[in-house]
């Protein structure tokens, strides 16, 4: 059997001949190497350099194991990580619940349980019972019955009772004489398609104790939703991406678990919140029908699992919750992302929800009722489709200022290295100030001919340069295309089609929007000025938008410690009226007349030159 | 070591020099050596003989093994069992639950899930959910939801899913494809002080597959409940007696699965009635508080257990639910037995229920509200403290019938066989008999004088000869005496009066009453003439009585069947007013009155020339 040895790492496996390299690398535990496009050889996002052969670059998913090799594996972006992770664990605090009333999934409750008497003639547990209070039916295993009557007369009466929340009914698990202290952790999850996010967090107080994130190891099998649900066609094959996922999230929390010098038992409660097929892979069910008509997932709302089903390395018997989706999708990261929004304090003001990644989910609503949707926003927020597009990791660019005429651009690179490439937030930033400088006309088309201040030719379309080769870290010019900007068009057409939609659905129109919610990682960078300029989200007064971070994760946070929350949570998820943009020809429509910059329709946003006027610069 | 051969069985064991007979009996897995006296050497039953000291008699309780020995057993009545198990199974037909509705604690559910459109996109599992219906929260394990899909659309969406009921919620374990047979039994078991009897139910159509009964091995240590309380104060020991009923449940299960041909995990659900100690003792809870002020059981209700937790030999996930009771001394045998009353059918006519072994509990109420009570009545109708009494097995006399004057006597033994003692229902018919012949006053004292008629000289008393010795199987007369019948006295007294003080605490009296329902194994044999003649039960018209046998049992076997009636048992046992006879001076007001045959307050009962005019004989 050929031996594959990978550089820089140096590790190396023995495979079957004709395995491709990316097979192997996985083989042999390689993190490194991604397959955005499953395996098609479409993305190139895996390419190899081959020492031997000159470092010759082949594709990792496309390339057969002959004989033996050695390959030199793209130094990865590990400080991406970071900058992710950054973005995931801004919290509104003013959302959190009071940590003075917690009640999490699971806790360690002390109470001092009254002593029977004559005329009160209650069993220890059914006074245990009332004590405990609160509207759900309670049992315990005989291990803790056993004990409890000792227990209730040692210290008259106090007692730690540990106590879990299972659904709709509470099982105290332990019951100690005394007011002991008693370790019980928790986990908010985020499952992502691209990155899995994590805390790990004291349910005695709430406080955070050690948070992580990660990329989804699904990506070697795919980078998006669709690609996966199409590999996990096979049982073996779903099998492998449910193990992937929960070796991301196992190393999250083995790394969590260090820092909070605890172990995997102490952990006795999670809440995870994910799209409906990373709930579906994570939890090893057939994915298949997510994408076949008539799209309905097989399990939502997710029953309550146990830590030994759910595979998570946590306490065998602790609490699994996954967050109830609406639907295909509109998921479950969605539902826990409105918590972060007025929903919670039930206020009856309109909020705008957008949470925008490959795909956009929207929804409009408030305490009382929500309409969402799913639009494909497509990848260029990703880096995917666009010339010099990346991923938000070091070497991005994420900010640009172009100066007048445009002559002059600065930019704010990610990590302050050379640029590498353009990220989402830098390529909005970007698209805005073409416009603002009038570069680039309505339809997204340079004004300038090739040769003219910084437009050149690119293959058979006009691109602005946005940094020459000498100061890329690539040493080619870094561009922006037509083509991209018509790729950019159409991202930011279908999720403003999509917003208007729902708007005209329940019959108001964007004046009757006291808030805009804008989550997602993606969404930390954006400035909000250009995102309005080119149209991609509506011309609201600049207050009435809050950034949520990483919402899903927050939202999987607070409910975790609040039974309230978790009841919201689960009331929206089955309340909310979802709307079938593909059934509803009104959103071509709509897509079409936002194929502008910003709008066909000036009506809804004033000219450039007005907007132009009334902004305040950043 | 001495060694120890019992006979008949010719079973030995050895045991250390020391031993008492009685343990080496247990050790040896001998299951016919009683000990109700829990070993104090006071009740005799015990008693076995030495072959080789010339048959010599010696309290197995008391002798300790010193060397080798022979051992003779006294043969045991099986029989006993038999008719013990007859009246266990005495049931009203019309109490049963429709069995065109059932719903059962665990079942094979056959139904048909709708697929799934673009308008009514529910997940699999949310349609599984609206099918199954119900107002119980729903979960299943991650190996149910994984083959969900599959099943769902591999016939039409019909499915059999195998669905359990625990406590407030349901949980499905299995979803197959088609309408496919399966078999799910369970079990009702009363577990009586001496008695445990179970029947295997078939939960698809509730049919009775088999019914078995035995005496609960515990007997060993103790013949009451006190006894066994007191017996249980170690660990060990508490171990022990639940390793006793543990043992007797299981030997019944084990027969009737034999009888059924099904193997233990065909056992998916068990409804258990007994009394609060019993309770206790089979979940080895430490039962000491029941005994001590303020008289609380440490488990009341019991949480739903899993049939590994319960120790059964039945399916280790199988759904274990325990009766729940009011408190210690009103159990839940007696709110199973009030699922046979008109509580179940939800009228608001007033009864009295009274179930009367060694303790009589005693109900009074209506669908609407009850009001129980225990009284002590001593161990006269279980044979105890009786001359010549016995339990109600072969050899006992349970129907006397006495000519004028008292000259001659007429009896129905158990079995067939030479009388051999005198039963409960034998007692209370002799001393009807007595008084209705006018062989005894209204104090119980024999009218006559020793050697006149049957009376005679009997240690310090007078007594009846029921039958002389030449025709009694022990050769020796078989009499009542006095004393008897002062025991006698004081233990219908104690019934009447508690069964008075309820009444007059509700503010009623007996005019109210419109159904009398006895329950008990010891009931099946009453006669109703005779029980209101010598003032046990009300004079109230002879239709108004009814019998329900073991009423736990088939309570139990309505709860493992009918949900409705599962949840009317919880509502009565939370609801049910307990009155504490002991704290109310009144009841020894009533009981001193009730000291006479049959009252003191005549107004109360007609005279007994009244009643006797006014009676159709038997």
């Amino acid at each position: 059997m050929p031996d594959v040895r990978f550089l820089p790492s140096g590790a190396s496996v023995r495979v079957d001949p004709g395995t491709r390299i990316h097979e192997a690398a996985i083989q042999a535990a390689l993190r490194d190497l991604e397959l955005p496009c499953g395996g098609d050889g479409t993305c190139g996002q895996c390419l190899v350099e081959l020492p031997e052969e000159g470092n010759r670059s082949v594709l990792a998913c496309q390339t057969p194991v002959l004989r033996d090799l050695i390959v030199r594996v793209p130094e990865t972006h590990d400080s991406a990580l970071r900058v992710v992770g950054d973005s995931h664990f801004l919290v509104n605090e003013e959302l959190l619940p009071d940590r003075g009333s917690l009640s999490p999934i699971f806790r360690a409750v002390r109470l001092k349980v009254p002593p029977a008497s004559i005329e009160e003639h209650y069993s220890d547990w059914a006074r245990l019972m009332r004590e405990l209070g609160g509207d759900l039916a309670v049992s315990a295993p005989l291990a803790v019955l056993r004990d409890l009557a000792a227990a209730l007369r040692e210290q008259d009466g106090k007692i730690t009772a540990l106590v879990e929340e299972r659904g709709a009914s509470r099982r105290v698990v332990q019951v100690r004489a005394g007011y002991v202290s008693s370790r019980a952790l928790g986990l908010a999850i985020d499952i992502g398609t691209t990155t899995v996010a994590a805390q790990l967090v004291d349910l005695d107080n709430g406080r955070v104790l050690a948070s992580r994130a990660s990329y989804n190891l699904q990506i070697r099998r795919g980078a998006d939703i669709i690609t996966r649900i199409d590999y996990a066609r096979t049982k073996d094959r779903l099998a492998e991406l449910r193990q992937m996922v929960l070796e991301t999230i196992n190393g999250l929390i083995a790394e969590m678990a260090g820092e909070a010098a605890a172990g995997a038992t102490d952990i006795r409660a999670a809440y995870i919140a994910g799209n409906t097929t990373m709930v579906h892979l994570l939890l090893g069910l057939p994915p298949r029908h997510i994408r076949e008509s008539p799209y309905v997932p097989t399990v939502n709302p997710v029953p309550t699992l146990s830590g030994a089903e759910s595979g998570l390395t946590i306490h065998p018997e602790a609490v699994v919750e996954i967050s109830a989706g609406v639907g295909s999708y509109v998921g479950g990261d969605i539902t826990a992302g409105l918590l972060c929004t007025a929903i919670s304090s039930n206020r009856e003001d309109l909020f705008l929800f957008l949470d925008i990644g490959t795909n956009g989910e929207i929804v409009v609503g408030n305490a009382e009722w929500t309409v969402g949707c799913a639009c494909s926003a497509g990848p260029a927020f990703e880096g995917s489709g666009i010339r010099c597009g990346m991923r938000a990791s070091d070497g991005a660019i994420e900010q640009v200022d172009i100066g007048p005429g445009g002559a002059t651009v600065r930019y704010k690179v990610i990590g302050d290295t050379k640029p590498a490439g353009i990220c989402g937030s830098g390529l909005i930033c970007l698209a805005g100030e073409l416009l603002r400088r009038g570069v680039v006309d309505r339809s997204g088309r340079f004004l300038g001919e090739p040769g003219q201040g910084r437009i050149v030719q690119c293959d058979t379309r006009r691109a602005f340069v946005v940094e020459y080769g000498d100061r890329a870290a690539s040493g080619e010019d870094l561009v922006i295309t037509e083509a991209d900007l018509e790729n950019l068009i159409r991202t930011k057409a279908a999720i403003y089609a999509a917003c208007s939609l729902i708007l005209q659905n329940v019959g108001l129109d964007w004046s009757a929007i006291s808030r805009v919610y804008i989550a997602g990682g993606f969404g930390r960078f954006i400035r909000i000025t250009d995102a309005v300029l080119i149209g991609m989200l509506p011309d609201l007064p600049r207050q009435l938008f809050s950034y949520l971070g990483n919402s899903a994760l927050t939202g999987a946070y607070i409910a975790l410690l609040s039974r309230d929350h978790r009841r919201t949570l689960a009331d929206v998820a089955s309340r909310m009226t979802y709307l079938d943009l593909s059934s509803d020809p009104r959103y071509m429509d709509n897509y079409v007349k936002a194929l502008f910059l910003p709008h066909t329709d000036l009506g809804l946003f004033p000219s450039v030159e007005t907007m132009l006027k009334n902004e305040r610069r950043v």
